[in-house]
């Protein structure tokens, strides 16, 4: 890790950092985010940020990364819980109903996700973020496999599944007025989960 | 209609126009398309752009609307053909491997639907393709219950389903590095259909 990166400088930085970034992310979108208005949601120097970064794709894709890095301290990659009770702990919090900051960031989010289409740097990140999830999902598979809740299926494959469901699922209601109902579609994905990893009799 | 748009003035200029449009896409993705690079591609006049456009942004939603309106000619609502075959061809179509163009210009697709995070008119042109293409797979599927050919689902919400499916996928292939084997979601998807759609005995 580049230690000139503020995000890792200090933890109490980083942590301000990100929080700024974040509240400017939701208020102002991918599109009218600029330096300056980071640093507006940041109490500390705002040349500090302006000491690190040329551009506002530089700190934006330093803010994925940390949250990458939060997200692979936060998720355990094994722990004792039934499998069935993780993946349903999972798709519940990823198909839950928007909040206005939710939608916000996750408006953002899709934003920054496009950005992927022609700069490597995003498309590295989105690479790596979509391939942690997966070995996320693929994990509490295998796991669910190994206690005998879940049938032999291919973790990968069925993580693959699901993970274009949550992407697409994350598309539509970002972009859309309402054109997914987001509760049917987790509905939907139950019953998936249910013939595809539980039982042969539905 | 809007008669002062020249996607509909007159059908050579529109198509000409489109193509144009279509091409500089391709070149230059979303993130360095201008009114001028759509016009080096533009055989015509370029004035006649300037005349009718003030920005990218209202020539581009005026291009989504012509494709809106391309699919909505090139989609016959009923015909006779089985429905299993339509709704096979169909998701051919849309899962099939991307060639270097197809690529370029989904790439650039994507970042525009990323411009309806926060813009209402892509917002609502994404609305409207959404629930067209919605509409187009329920039909299918809703005429191969009539047929007998699938059991009595609901038509929407397996319509919503597999929209979802298709939308992850164009994102994950758009945005990550291969992140997604389009080959095997496709399979998944198949056998999804045959137990959703067809018969119980899977």
């Amino acid at each position: 890790m580049d230690s000139s990166n503020p995000f890792c400088n200090t933890d109490e930085t980083q942590a301000s950092l990100m929080r700024a970034t974040y509240a400017a992310l939701c208020k102002h979108g991918y599109a009218n985010i600029t330096i300056q208005r980071i640093g507006d949601e940041f109490p500390k120097s705002k040349s500090l940020i302006y000491q690190h970064y040329d551009s506002k794709d530089e700190l934006l894709v330093a803010f994925l990364r940390g949250m990458i890095e939060h997200m692979e301290t936060e998720v355990p990659v094994r722990n004792s819980t039934d499998a069935r009770d993780q993946l349903e702990t999972f798709l519940d919090r990823v198909f839950a109903p928007f909040d206005d900051e939710r939608s916000e960031f996750m408006s953002a989010m899709i934003e920054l996700r496009a950005q992927a289409a022609h700069s490597e740097a995003y498309r590295d990140h989105f690479t790596k973020s979509d391939r942690l999830f997966h070995a996320h999902i693929a994990d509490i598979i295998q796991q669910g496999i190994d206690q005998g809740a879940f049938q032999k299926v291919d973790p990968d494959r069925t993580a693959d599944y699901l993970q274009t469901m949550i992407d697409g699922a994350m598309l539509r209601r970002t972009t859309t007025d309402e054109t997914v109902d987001i509760t049917n579609v987790r509905h939907d994905i139950e019953e998936y989960m249910r013939w595809r990893l539980i039982d042969d009799d539905e």
